[in-house]
């Protein structure tokens, strides 16, 4: 099928030659027009403006929208509510907030523009070779329009339709809350053997783990990548950015009083990573200074 | 190769079938006459005690130890290291603290005994059709005795020889200590959609997920498979019991100074799942009416 892609970063310059590939006609739109020209070397059809892109699609057009969560995403959608005609179909497979595809929902079906937000996990390998994809969307008839264009671009068995508007980034989002648990948990056991009495060859152990444990996981194969080219990870620094969707998992578990101790821990450890020096620290050291007399570290 | 099995259980069981399968010669030894009976319909040699399991082997003999850890192996070590003779071989291949193994080390060491904790990964599935272990072991030329019994029954690439005595029962207790943190991170993630706005099917999110998505995993795959029997767990009580290791896990940690919240949090949830009511709850309840007048839930 035909469709429209908006953003040719990471994630859409690899979605654009996994659509390609599975036999679709890729209209590619970027601001950045060398991305655009590279998505045209695989076989794109370059558009150098949104109008460019929207003229291009044949109607009923199929437009899949891959920028950057929050504003470049907000402005994205109120362009298209805009510029698109009733029963065109607008996919957001990029990371928004929930909340924020459903106002987008409201928008664009408020002109008859069927919406689908649609989460989607295996990073740029996945985008490329195969992707996974949780697409929710008011509309299931409208969802039978681009199931085609899934079954293509996701791995077997790797998407899913899972209900009315909203429930597709909601459900990306728990994917990423968990995916915090996950990988915190398997940094901390790393961190454990480092410091132990022993001497453990990480990349080893890593890829043992992999071989029948309980534990074998995509991450712990990431793991062991990471191992092999690196043992102690000696070129890297521990700082773990984070882009939000463990903050709203914590923030809506907590509107439904759902207790989440695992994925919120492992959320304030990639804050505290961040950290240079903590005024936590500088508080409690004062303190015990003040009760005890105990040495504080001086700046 | 010949070996005698100590610990007929859950484990010890599917392991004899294992090492049958994979041309050894294993002779059973259990408390439990049925269980010994058990193992020799599939082709073991029975024993109904330890002596007349010592005197079925071939010296030097090899024997692996596969009861519940604490005083059933500590026990089971110690007649080992009276009974055995030196240049035998003796395995651990339960979820023994590894500071016990250091002692059960010492203690056969002493004789002339090869002393090798084992731990054991992969469930009793992994002990059937192949499994995953972690060996430490003073000796590492005792070591390649015991190597391609291990090459028979584990998964490929899932055995390792991890280094000194204590470090295969380490190995296997951070294991497990990850093995929590990940198991509550899916388990909170789940709980979190069952409280949500809308309205999943958990097997179909479980089996999306372990297709392209970054939480691939064997655990995501056991939770498919308990949600395509139960969808909402009916069921089944959420109280997590605990064996030991997340809890050596974290003394260890602490021992070392390193911090591990995640794993932490997913001991102190497995905890929480067993309290009946908490004396915690009845203080804050208290306060709360002592200072705001809130009213106290009566017993």
């Amino acid at each position: 099928m035909q469709i429209g892609l908006i953003g040719l970063g990471k994630m859409g310059i690899h979605l654009a030659q996994n659509m390609l590939r599975n036999g679709n006609d890729v209209v590619a739109f970027d601001l950045n027009q060398d991305a655009v020209k590279e998505a045209g070397s695989y076989g794109a059809e370059t558009a150098f403006s949104l109008d460019e892109m929207i003229e291009k699609l044949d109607t009923p057009r199929t437009v899949w929208v891959m920028v950057p969560a929050g504003k470049p995403t907000d402005a994205t959608m109120a362009q298209l509510a805009e510029k698109l005609s009733a029963d065109d179909i607008v996919i957001d497979g990029g990371n928004t907030y929930w909340k924020d595809s459903l106002k987008h929902n409201r928008l664009l079906t408020e002109k008859g523009i069927h919406f689908f937000d649609c989460g989607s996990s295996g990073g740029w390998r996945g985008a490329l070779e195969g992707g996974n994809f949780m697409i929710g969307g008011d509309d299931k008839e409208a969802f039978e329009r681009i199931r085609p264009l899934f079954e293509g671009i996701a791995q077997k068995d790797g998407y899913l339709y899972t209900g009315k508007a909203g429930s597709g980034h909601y459900l990306k989002m728990v994917h990423n809350g968990v995916e915090y648990g996950m990988m915190e948990a398997i940094g901390e056991g790393f961190e454990i053997l480092e410091a132990s009495d022993f001497d453990y060859d990480n990349a080893a152990v890593a890829k043992l783990w992999n071989h029948g444990s309980v534990i074998r996981s995509w991450l712990m194969e990431l793991a062991q990548d990471a191992f092999e080219k690196d043992p102690h990870l000696d070129q890297i620094q521990g700082r773990m950015h984070s882009s939000g969707e463990a903050h709203w998992t914590i923030a809506d578990a907590m509107d439904h009083n759902v207790p989440t101790p695992v994925i919120y821990e492992a959320l304030c450890a990639r804050f505290k990573s961040m950290q240079e020096d903590t005024f936590d620290g500088k508080v409690v050291a004062a303190l015990r200074n003040g009760f005890g007399g105990h040495a504080v570290d001086k700046k």
